[in-house]
């Protein structure tokens, strides 16, 4: 396939390419389109792609000069973030004529950059579920198990990455709709800190607890899209402004490690795990260990109503914003949806209220943690990829709902507001991908990424790339 | 009576007396003591009086120096806020043995200032209602008339200020309970931005409403004590860092009006208003533009659903925070307290979270409106001091609850957490106070206090001194 040479490129080989005139925008942009063409009636990634927008814009770039750090990188947006005069289908019927009035302010942000948006990601029905399976525009399927899910609810965001159809993409995390599919995916996933990136433009689950994040192939990649997009210099101005991709990603600190600490909230984050997860999580620590990093076991918070917190926040949130179309089309809800607002209609002002509280006791916890620790570490998932249309699933005897497992891990984190990712830790005997989560310091995603870059590049968690 | 040379100075006229060594700390407390002890039975301003430690604290200071800023200066405290090792009773036969174990973050900064606390003043029960009649304590009196109230819910605060037993004192502010007492007892009474003063200490009774506020005799001891506990040099090092009381007073700019404009919201907040305090506010109106501020008519916010939003999220809140004791001990709340908390049992989550998104409406409304103008003004109360006892006010023939009556035109901006503070806008015919109140923006309070200034300091606002 004639993208072969560049599709499975890092971001910041890519932005080498561009930047020398190696590769043109309009030559890239090509290549991901044919790749996109070929692949995603397999993929279910893309709702829409935007062909001629993509080629007009990398067109104009081509003839403006590539001073900007993201200089015709193409990617895709989980389609719950606006571009103006575009529909935001939410994934949902009841969205699926929505036109989008303006840019969402990361799109803008990423317009600045010289980013080039290739489409719209599929995703579970207003990111409510986990597993991404959407009846209305299909389930995105996992680049190394076509019987198996890609993860969700960013689940197209994932599968694009995952599939080489783009180098990034950016999803919503409310429960771990970034850092699932990730791990299920093979790919690195950030929820950076609460309003660490701004929601303008994103349709809301549960603004209380939606992140938006960054899902690519490797943490330097990660890093540069998180550089770009948190980036004050990125102003637009034509003189280019802010820093380079290479710049970026070099911000990691890679000797930084020797002294630093991490914590292993060994109580509920390593119970009825996966064995093969669990001992890639030990494998993980103990090279942490040999890098110089002390480990320090940490107790984990009392988290018995965290899950009930949780939802006890999303679903009052998620009713109030719905209601409007919810009293006039009720049918055009997916019924999983309808259940769960429904339930967010029996809840008391107290019950939210005290769930409010629980969220800042957890938050103080975590930031008491990092007194004497500078990250955390569990496995992302206690599973690896299930088959589509898994309603249960079994782990040590304990059978739990498919979409509960996959956030077991991950969803505490955005009642805590702490920045988390989750890097690959290997490839389990079924041919998936594992992975581990890392959690920082409010504000800490640089600290973060020291950690996961040095799992990222230890050959002994790499994984294949798929074949795909 | 001995405390006649000083009980009514400013708090900078007692500072300077007290820097030049002209009076004693404990000349002070001795003189402010004496004053209390004749006058808190007829004034009911005090729950609890600290006669020894405030002796004993001032007997320090005599010995050690006056480098602090309120060096030696008497305050009160509202009794929601902590002081280690007392009690806090918070109005209420729940709290009346609750002993504080750490002081207010206020009360600290209060201490490294140099302020003498002289005891805790009366308050509506959990300052849940406007009247400040409590039934365990007995009823602040207003010092105009002692067969009226003093305003509430911080109607030992007011009083303590009013009746001359303490240039300052602090109070909490949810719907208004520093401004209408101000208003209604012939004193300013400023609630500052949200969020601005610490509420660390202080008992909550709404924490998304509750502001902690100040009450003062004239906007200059106002601005004092508002720089005192917002400086950050306030460190308490033996240097005694921090600006002095007169370069605080003195950073009020008095030419800074001329250019300036007013915004006049006449719907709802001139409507069914007192006559005479309709023309105060007026002359109010037309003496600043005297002073060269331009008068501009603005839109007032839609305020349908304002009082509703108010309690839709007091109550649950509330109700959170009670549900320990009230499960305990219900028969040790008020009626009233134990209707409203009945009332937040009733509500649903979907109401707390659609009130939230009211308040994030409103907030923005009325930063919008600062696009064009630099200060509000309305009427701080539609009525002057009701008489102890009173159940309903008609004015215009609209009849109403007096509680909502003295918090209908505060409450809006505890919604939005703009800084607002009552003034004094002239005597009404029955010889009682009558207050404007000035809305800044988030923030302003130094810009506030520039409009307040020139308000307080012109002759025809003035007040008498009460007969007491």
């Amino acid at each position: 396939m004639r993208t072969d040479p560049f599709c499975w490129a890092s971001v910041s080989e890519l932005g080498a390419a561009l930047g020398s005139g190696d590769l043109s925008c309009v030559e890239v942009v090509d290549g991901f389109m044919a790749r996109i063409s070929a692949l995603n009636l397999s993929a279910v990634a893309f709702i829409d792609v935007y062909e001629v927008e993509a080629r007009a814009r990398a067109a104009w770039l081509d003839q403006h000069g590539s001073v900007h750090p993201l200089h015709g990188i193409p990617y895709a947006l989980k389609d719950l973030i606006d571009i103006k005069g575009q529909r935001t289908s939410a994934g949902s019927a009841v969205f699926a004529d929505h036109i989008a009035e303006k840019d969402a302010e990361v799109v803008t942000r990423l317009d600045r950059a010289g980013g080039v948006c290739l489409g719209k990601a599929n995703l579970h029905e207003f990111a409510y579920g986990a597993t991404g399976e959407n009846k209305l525009f299909g389930t995105a399927v996992n680049a190394y198990d076509s019987s198996r899910l890609a993860g969700g609810s960013s689940s197209g965001s994932a599968a694009a990455v995952a599939w080489g159809l783009v180098p990034f993409a950016l999803g919503t995390d409310t429960g771990g709709s970034v850092r699932s599919p990730a791990a299920l995916s093979g790919l690195v996933g950030l929820k950076p800190t609460y309003g660490r990136l701004p929601m303008d433009g994103v349709v809301p689950y549960s603004w209380s607890l939606d992140h938006l994040g960054i899902l690519t192939r490797s943490v330097s990649d990660c890093a540069a899209v998180f550089g770009v997009l948190t980036d004050s210099n990125n102003s637009g101005e034509s003189s280019g402004g802010g820093h380079t991709l290479s710049a970026w990603a070099s911000r990691i600190s890679s000797t930084a490690l020797r002294g630093k600490t991490i914590g292993v909230p060994r109580e509920f984050f390593f119970d009825n795990v996966d064995q093969e997860i669990l001992a890639a999580t030990e494998s993980v620590i103990d090279f942490l260990k040999r890098e110089g990093v002390s480990v320090k076991e940490v107790a984990t918070p009392d988290l018995r109503f965290a899950r009930t917190v949780s939802l006890t926040i999303q679903m009052p949130e998620a009713l109030s914003f719905h209601m409007p179309w919810l009293e006039k089309r009720p049918e055009a809800y997916g019924e999983d949806f309808r259940t769960g607002l429904a339930l967010g209609q029996q809840l008391l002002a107290e019950h939210y209220v005290r769930a409010k509280r629980f969220m800042t006791i957890y938050r103080q916890e975590v930031d008491r943690a990092f007194e004497t620790v500078d990250a955390l570490i569990t496995p992302s998932t206690p599973i690896v990829a299930p088959k589509i249309g898994t309603i249960d699933v079994s782990t040590n005897g304990v059978t739990e709902p498919v979409g509960n497992a996959m956030m077991r891990f991950t969803n505490f984190f955005n009642t805590t507001g702490h920045p988390a990712i989750s890097v690959p830790s290997g490839i389990h005997s079924s041919g998936l991908p594992m992975g581990v989560q890392l959690v920082g310091r409010a504000f800490g995603e640089w600290e973060l990424f020291a950690f996961a870059q040095a799992i990222n590049v230890e050959p002994a968690f790499k994984l294949p790339r798929p074949a795909v």
